[in-house]
């Protein structure tokens, strides 16, 4: 049975197809939301927020799909300011249990967010001195912070930045500029038009001398009456795919000129003669760059996923389509195989990405401790799972939202469906904090490593113990049963990830033997290096399912259904990724088959529940926001109800005077 | 030497990093275009059109990026007015060769498309007489025709449309309604706030007996006024991803009263009393489907990927990150393995699609002639071909259009980029004119067909005899040069698709034979023949590219840089889908590695010429409408200037006096 509360605001009835499919459901929905959400008090403190946020008519998202750029903005900043009101009013505190939940209920749709990371920065690279000064102000919102770091022509690579900082003695200034219009700060949220101060990366110059990139607090407008500051060339980037309510701005300097107070110097500092004095470690700071990639897997990457598919799924067991027997009524489009093929894998990624993803929380907390204690002995096992799991989930999570998307035909490229914001959403999420094609060869350069330690019988990381364990030899499977055990699969995962991290790692030593020099050989490897990434990370992600269905509550039916699920995200990813498995014969093209009609079978089992398991998700109708995806399964009447609303309804259009009127035959008003 | 025409208004002179890329071609640009569009006649008719249109500022897309769906529509319409006294100008007529040039140059940017869906119906379905009184009124545009066909509930399967007309033999008119919701007409273009006639899909109803699905001529909008007819509701059914500028409407009916004479009647008619009489072949009309998605290869699919082949290329050769050596400055992500990897096979397929396309219409001119003399045998095949190509063809662009996307990393992701746009219009063509996966299954049945008469030795149609050529065996190759021989690598296509025909067919005859009903298997077998069937029409691609290439001119080096485009896009093919040619053998594991080797050798290889093989597409820097990807690679500059000009940038936003003014601390200007 459905929660009664996922229910919202409905147009009537539950729709009867709709409705069947939550009588069979062979577990308990809300049994599996609570296990989800990690407990029964999260289950009520998340539904709590939720339902705070979505009674707010100012956090509203109903005219979302029809409003321009610049009426998205204005709502996301009354957004933001609203919402301190609203903290206060609930008494929802920043380290509260309530606070990672505001943003999920408010979808990411609030301005200010950078605000959030300019106050990050000073608080971990800003002296004792810098915090007192700055965080207060920003606190109470009497600045808006915002942080510059990408420019025109430099992204990943921060060496490359170009914008510098040259400190002169004689005044005790840092000077600001833009060298050139490939140095121009560019994509910074909050900036375009909110920002009032700025974190600026510059090249740091002293007396000639270049010290590399470091952090500068900027004024670009002012308090009094928001205008740009002396010496600052700022705007708006315009229209993208999404974010329609971040201004993210662009920045040039011209001789702008700070106190020396306001490069951050927690780390480092230059002297009022001019003297740079490093102090303590940065590795920390590092820390907290790795910490954000895996901060917003859960908001940005995993639960767009979970909303496409309990949209895309229950619209599929709504929409009706040709018949499957002659004689019978329309089908639902749900009881295809191809569609099946299309939606339930992508359900069992969304479960798989959950489960890694609190298994990345528990590495990173762990690895928070020991760094706390001065040990910073896990940082490149952390770095290296950070950016191998962002770039994976983030790359499956993209594919399987359009997926979805496409999944609904027509429907679903209407806006109203809600796929399409999902999708242009977390596209982003391929590009951002870190381009995924060199996150994955940052994981790989320290596979490789790790590789090198393992076969030379060297300690590693207990995350690539397994690469120690290279076992040629065949998969012992007998028959389509026997692909349902969990050794087997976990252990042709394995063996690929190995082999292909292997042949690679042999490829580049022999390239450097023949005479390549190291890092033109590396470039020639790293198509197969980014192949030998995703399949370490389909690894782990598989054994960690699989060792999460093993420890859950053996009741109300939920570890079968997990064990299920799990099976149909391990098949599926071999079953799609089949040479990676045939290639050495590890698996025969006979297995291939007998995994192929286990996986196919495993479609039949798991449609039977698709419904009810993404019941469990517990997404409201509001957060959803889709005419297709809503509990009730009214999908036509809320297509029409919403477009209705479009402003393109709105207007009698000037276009009918200007140029349809004096065309069309108006002699007859009826021909 | 790229032409100079390509050059359009560039802002100074050409990048020297992209003017250094076309220095070194291999072959001639000006050639290769000549070899693309049919002959230098072509190509000068074609850059004529161009010209003109892009000279009109009428049909300027400068600000396209900036406006709203009202905006867009409002522009699209006055296109479409003022196209008719431009073509009226420059002598252009329908049956002209400047004809096929005009909408591409427009970008599809132009309202009343289905005004011309209205009138084919009309011309291919209509009687003499009804073609005698509407075709001249819609060519002059005294009334504005739309095609409603699809509605909320029902889209690929016509036999279930619920919208009924029925014939009342007391007023000699046909009583046109909308029964329920699920029925309302919805998604044709035009008919949300333009269309003053539609063509309307109803099941005809005589005597209370159903005849099926018939088109009627009903009129939904005043001529005198443009307000609603009696019966008739209708708007815009809101945004969608891309089509801002087309009025995709709904419309319901209810009790509409139209003339007897308002049925299309060339092939079946109702008789004053009520008698329904069929007559002639129907047939001609479900070629004229078929050709409908032939002909939009060309536009709507493949020219958007040599598009963004040519934005990403272009831009990869301008921007530089990170070092490949160190010591070295940064070097151009085109550089990169990883970029040649993700963007080169891209351009190969841009390439092989464009030469399937020509044989695609080859077949379709032979089948019309053929038609014409009542030769209807060859419907089958074309009918498996268009659906089957239409799905691969959308279903490959469309994620290359992506991939080219996400490879210019953020900048790719400003709508300023020209990709998005490029990605959200071709993603709609894997739905429009039959959704793929349907489309992909009803090659399968064809292929199924065929197989079955061809293992009984029967005759079977020219594109699948080599299903009869089933032969086992090992691929012959020793060295991964022997992968550049097309003989091994077609054969090596030939003979994974047969097998995934064969296998399928016998997995679907073992079904049968063990009692399940034949629907039933059918279903259990279509994830495989969706399979089979893009395997089928992958081979067809690659042996065709092979025959082109050797028909080719070997001359300007056209011939040698098309064979390696011609062997990257075979290698990829198989590199990506090794599974499929691992499974019983026919590739080892050890031939699957030379395979690899001579993948990636070409990719570097290509890479030489990328520039000038995109400069080759010529395509202008209006029609690109793109500031990563303008001839002259003055990238940053453009996406500056560009920015400036969002309606983000045009206005002190209301934000500031409304939500930040009263919360900023204003008693300083500066802090």
């Amino acid at each position: 049975m459905g929660s009664k509360y996922a229910q919202g605001f409905g147009l009537g009835s539950v729709n009867p197809d709709l409705a069947s499919e939550r009588q069979t459901a062979s577990f308990s929905v809300e049994r599996l939301t609570t296990v989800l959400d990690g407990g029964a008090e999260h289950t009520r403190v998340r539904r709590a927020v939720v339902e705070a946020i979505e009674r707010d008519p100012v956090f509203s998202r109903e005219n979302q799909y029809f409003q321009t750029q610049n009426e998205r903005y204005e709502a996301a900043v009354r957004k933001a300011v609203h919402l301190q009101k609203k903290m206060h009013e609930m008494g929802w505190r920043e380290d509260g249990p309530e606070f990672i939940y505001i943003y999920r209920a408010l979808a990411g749709d609030v301005a200010f967010l950078l605000h959030r990371v300019f106050m990050r920065s000073i608080s971990v690279l800003g002296s004792d001195e810098q915090v007192a000064k700055w965080i207060p102000l920003a606190t109470k919102h009497q600045l808006i912070g915002s942080y510059a770091q990408t420019e025109l022509g430099h992204g990943t690579y921060l060496q490359g930045l170009e914008t510098t900082a040259v400190f002169d003695t004689t005044t005790q200034e840092f000077i600001l500029n833009t060298p050139k219009i490939s140095a121009m700060k560019w994509w910074p949220g909050d900036m375009g038009r909110s920002a009032t101060h700025t974190v600026v990366f510059a090249q740091l110059y002293v007396h000639g001398k270049c010290y590399g990139v470091h952090p500068f607090i900027v004024q670009i407008r002012s308090l009094r009456d928001h205008s740009l500051c002396p010496g600052i060339t700022a705007g708006d980037i315009g229209p993208k795919m999404n974010f329609e309510h971040i201004d993210n701005g662009y920045l040039m300097l011209q001789n702008v000129r700070i106190p020396r107070e306001n490069m951050l110097n927690k780390f480092c500092e230059v002297q009022p003669d001019g003297t740079y004095v490093r102090r303590g470690s940065q590795k920390i700071n590092y820390f907290t760059m790795t910490t954000l990639r895996v901060s917003l897997l859960s908001d940005e990457v995993i639960l767009p996923l979970m909303k496409a598919c309990t949209i895309a799924i229950r619209y599929s067991a709504v929409r009706r389509q040709s018949k499957l027997n002659p004689g019978e009524e329309e089908a639902k489009i749900l009881d295809y195989q191809t569609q099946q093929e299309k939606l339930l894998p992508q359900l069992a990624a969304a479960y798989a990405f959950h489960f890694i993803n609190n298994y990345l929380h528990k590495l990173f907390d762990r690895g928070y401790k020991e760094i706390q204690e001065r040990n910073f002995s896990s940082l490149p096992e952390l770095h290296a799972s950070s950016s191998g799991f962002k770039a994976m989930l983030s790359q499956y999570c993209t594919a399987g939202v359009e997926i979805c998307l496409r999944a609904c035909g027509g429907h679903g490229y209407s806006l109203l469906s809600g796929l399409p914001s999902l999708y242009t959403k977390i596209l982003a999420s391929c590009i951002y904090e870190g381009e995924n094609t060199i996150l994955l060869l940052q994981t790989a350069r320290f596979l490789i490593k790790c590789f090198a330690a393992a076969s030379a019988g060297q300690p590693v990381p207990q995350s690539v113990t397994y690469l120690a364990a290279v076992k040629p030899g065949k998969c012992p499977a007998k028959n389509k049963l026997d692909f349902l055990n969990p050794d087997i699969y976990v252990e042709a995962y394995q063996h690929t990830a190995i082999r292909l991290l292997s042949s690679t790692a042999a490829k580049l030593q022999d390239l450097i033997q023949s005479g390549v020099k190291k890092h033109e050989a590396w470039n020639q490897c790293t198509v197969q290096l980014v192949q030998a990434a995703k399949a370490h990370c389909h690894y782990i992600t598989v054994k960690n399912f699989v060792e999460t269905v093993e420890k859950l509550e053996n009741k109300a039916g939920i570890q079968k259904i997990m064990k299920h699920l799990c099976d149909l995200y391990a098949l599926h990813g071999i079953f799609s990724n089949a040479g990676l498995f045939l290639h050495d014969g590890y698996i025969s093209g006979a297995q291939m088959d007998m995994i192929t009609a286990s996986y196919l079978d495993l479609l039949g089992v798991i449609r039977k529940d698709a419904v009810p398991l993404v019941d469990a998700f517990d997404f409201t109708d509001k957060s959803l926001n889709s005419a297709l995806g809503s509990y009730d399964g009214n999908v036509y009447q809320r297509l029409y109800e919403w477009a209705q609303k479009s402003p393109t309804n709105q207007q009698v259009h000037p276009a009918y005077e200007k140029y349809l009127r004096p065309l069309l035959h108006n002699k007859l008003s009826k021909l």
